[in-house]
């Protein structure tokens, strides 16, 4: 590895960080793997990884092949009114998985997530972590305390999750006809009452 | 293969049929595959199936290593009123999956099922033909037709499926600790609304 600030021009940085970065998260998991320990491992400046990526997230995401930054769209469901969260969940997921070729990405993350202890661990971190149960923490802080869910935003993320993994299992990997078939409005009706209940249920319900 | 009717004393009968069963099931899925097909490659009378098995999906169950006949459950979901049919499958589905080894099994059904094109089409046959779409279709019979809900039996059971398979990943593949730790009662509480939803929805709604 060259030292910090000595890279040969037009050496493929921002390949040799995700390299790194995959190694990284495969051995620590999402939420214990540090932007500092994939510089480390790269030989960049930490800095530089912000050059390339806007994140922890979006690097995540270009090493498991998803094809946006998770956290801009998590942004934009946190500006989403409370009572069309469910809604703009579901939007959000079928806008990234049903561009071609979803299948393809999602059978490699499923098959990953499954069959090696290690990716299923990241994955799951990376999907409470950043995405469904972070969601439902920022819907319930915008209730009053007495009025939130019993159930802790922890496991209400973790069932939003399940639903949206289980679905992509049915579309995209083992392809049940008409799940495949279905019109994104048509699921969008269907699943977004579902996770409007896990993730910003009626105040005080 | 013995001719039929000509087997020796104390082979191991219901171990061939078991080993008929998993090829042909593999071979040409859960609904093409005939009793009498596995018969045939088992070299035994159709009859002597049933001595052993209470029918196809009772074979299926013990070729996937599952510990209940399925199609005991189903009789008596299909005993359920259907306003309770939610939280009655939710239970159901933890009462074979909650006993050990869960994971074991969970993780050897997924992982073929993800993996291997020909076992995941036959898990999902068998999950929304002979449990999911059949439970759901037979919820939408029981009131009238301008009362049932505007998508399919078969959409919304497969997105009923969908719930159950990503909490049976979540909790028994790649544990995500709230959902392996959270009680069967709270996941009731949590599931059996979406699970009611989706497969008997209040009439005309």
């Amino acid at each position: 590895m060259s030292p910090r600030g000595r890279r040969p021009v037009g050496a493929d940085t921002r390949g040799e960080i995700v390299a790194a970065a995959r190694i990284e998260f495969a051995a620590k998991g999402y939420d214990a793997t540090s932007l500092r320990a994939i510089a480390r491992r790269a030989g960049v400046d930490p800095a530089l990884i912000h050059h390339y990526f806007s994140g922890k997230a979006a690097l995540f995401a270009t090493v498991m092949a998803i094809p946006i930054d998770p956290s801009v769209i998590v942004a934009g469901l946190l500006h989403t009114p409370r009572e069309q969260i469910g809604a703009a969940m579901v939007r959000s997921f079928f806008a990234i998985w049903d561009q071609p070729p979803a299948r393809e990405r999602m059978q490699g993350l499923m098959r990953s997530a499954i069959t090696n202890h290690e990716a299923g661990r990241m994955l799951r971190e990376f999907l409470t972590g950043e995405v469904f149960t972070r969601v439902t923490a920022e819907m319930d802080a915008r209730v009053p305390t007495v009025e939130r869910p019993t159930s802790t935003p922890e496991i209400r993320g973790g069932l939003a999750a399940a639903q949206m993994v289980g679905v992509a299992i049915m579309r995209y990997v083992i392809e049940y006809g008409p799940v495949v078939d279905a019109g994104v409005e048509e699921l969008v009706a269907l699943l977004g009452p579902t996770l409007q209940t896990y993730v910003a249920p009626p105040p005080g319900s």
